[in-house]
């Protein structure tokens, strides 16, 4: 691997998460072996990372080489199109990691016509970092990961609805980093009532989601952590038509059919949740899985065994389904975490 | 480690699952840097493993070094003290591996008594060697390992009870290698008269378990593999006063109440069963989880959820036991086998 693209590469990695529905970019531009200019994607709607490393190599540019973690885009969209900056500014070659399926016109093309030396030079490593923006560009859904912390034997509490805690504090440290990862959470209103969660990283150092909450309920009566924290956005999506919000809040409600999950996460990408991820109880965990909504599936295992009838099992289904049917995953990778068991998935 | 005694390791790791309730033990006799014996204790009620790598030595014994994985022994039980016959053959220098507290006298004191130079050189492989022995020395009950095929939701079964198959071919391999390193295999009726099952190795290489059948019933009407299978004997242990069993058949019977499991695995450790598996269904597997009576879990989890409402989900129980007194255990290894994982735990 070519260091300045792989460069190129740790850029867009490093702002990963933080650019919404866009694909998380990284650029450097290279002269006479030196380095004369580089940025990145930092956020939806602002420049592209080529243009950054364009306005810090200036006039250096002329006759040098960018490296670009994903093709360069052709189209004018929020943004000019970065191969028309490259061609302007005198840019002698390109070289990029993964090609832009997602683009009406190649960019590969348009700067080649322009006379550019254009180099794809595929890597595995910048391939995994766009799976889940090509995905969106496909299915215009958010990439939706579903967490999960269970006992061996799949329950999420006792039959007497005891569920603190199941999985060991480092367990939780986990999924505050993980919250900071997502652009939003997806919770139901049983949870906020019962289990009444702040659903942010509590670390100043991460960012936080919007908490997003599922409820049939007309209003929330008492005086929720997760309302509480003006900081950080909540949107409540609410089958009932006289929702009654509180006064003076950083809460948004919208109306909607909460029987179609998948009507609600294509809402929620068009408004820029390109990663969400479900913290909930077993209905609407059951609801997620049944609906095949699950891109990645991140479960947390604790080493023990709470038997019961298994009312909060985290699966459970009116029908049965014939085991050729049952919803498949494949396993990316185990880890213990405190004595817990991580294991990740991702849809088959 | 010292290179005789980590030979002397590997021969009792290579007869391990074949002494019974007795330990595996390997030896090995050295004299001016070469070895001139070993042996391994092969059959409970055979020569131990002193005694074997003794007679290979011959008169060349007098003077020498022995290495022996495990304590030598004092007292005269099937055979008689390999201590004594160390003394008597001349042996200058005893060194082991791992102390073994279940003698009434010490081996170590005897041989150091007779003028012998002895030495404990602790080693952390052979110290697992012996974990389930000197375990098995207190409890007087086998080590009991409970092997589950399930779904990652906890189910092994829908709920129309199709389980054919959850898990992979290749972990069915493994589940016929893990046969072998047992002396038997404990299952239900109901699993014997649902699934049919030969519960053996399935490889002539390989060695065969004991088939034990638990079940209520007072007969098995039909033509079922694990009776036909006249190679591999079978034991049934039934509640019913008038189990009728078919005739000239390799098959034991026995009566005994089934509810408590605990004696009837006493019975089994006292006829020699060391190591035994159990593969059942929900009920005993339940059974088992509950009375405390597991001391390895592997658990063969395909990453598939089956939902409906969890009929054959594995772990169930009548009482609802608080969080706290959740059956726990702890995470050895995983691993992941044709493409399911594969978890190994014991009892904490």
């Amino acid at each position: 691997m070519n260091q300045y693209l792989d460069f190129a590469i740790d850029l867009a990695e490093r702002v990963q998460g933080q650019t919404g529905t866009n694909p998380s970019v990284g650029a450097v531009i290279v002269k006479d072996h030196k380095i004369i200019g580089f940025g990145a994607h930092l956020k939806k709607g602002e420049a592209h990372a080529e243009i950054q490393a364009l306005k810090m190599a200036g006039e250096e540019a002329q006759g040098a080489t960018i490296y670009v973690s994903l093709e360069p885009c052709s189209h004018y969209g929020l943004t000019p199109p970065c191969a028309k900056a490259i061609i302007d500014n005198g840019i002698q070659s390109v070289v990029y990691a993964v090609k832009d399926g997602s683009l009406k016109n190649s960019g590969h093309e348009m700067l080649y016509e322009a006379g550019i030396d254009v180099k794809h030079e595929p890597s595995k490593r910048a391939e995994d970092l766009y799976e889940a923006f090509f995905q969106q560009q496909q299915t215009k859904l958010p990439f939706i990961t579903l967490k999960i912390s269970t006992s061996l034997d799949g329950k999420v509490a006792t039959d007497y609805k005891e569920s603190k805690w199941i999985t060991s504090k480092e367990v939780k440290q986990d999924v505050l980093k993980l919250r900071s990862q997502h652009d939003a959470i997806i919770t139901g209103g049983m949870t906020v009532r019962e289990d009444n969660p702040l659903l942010t990283s509590r670390n100043p150092e991460l960012s936080n989601p919007t908490r997003i909450v599922l409820t049939e309920q007309s209003s929330f009566e008492g005086d929720y952590e997760i309302f509480k924290d003006e900081d950080n956005p909540v949107v409540v999506v609410t089958s009932s038509e006289s929702f009654h919000t509180y006064e003076n809040q950083h809460i948004k409600v919208k109306n909607s059919d909460l029987s179609n999950l998948k009507t609600i996460m294509k809402d929620l990408y068009e408004e820029g949740y390109a990663q969400v991820m479900v913290e909930a109880g077993p209905k609407l965990v059951s609801q997620f899985i049944e609906q095949d909504l699950v891109d990645q599936l991140i479960i947390y295992q604790a080493p023990k065994m709470i038997g019961g009838q298994g009312k909060y099992q985290y699966y459970q289904t009116q029908d049965v389904v014939p085991l050729s049917n049952s919803k498949l995953f494949q396993i990316i990778s185990t880890e213990i975490i405190g004595g817990d068991l991580k294991i990740t998935l991702r849809k088959k």
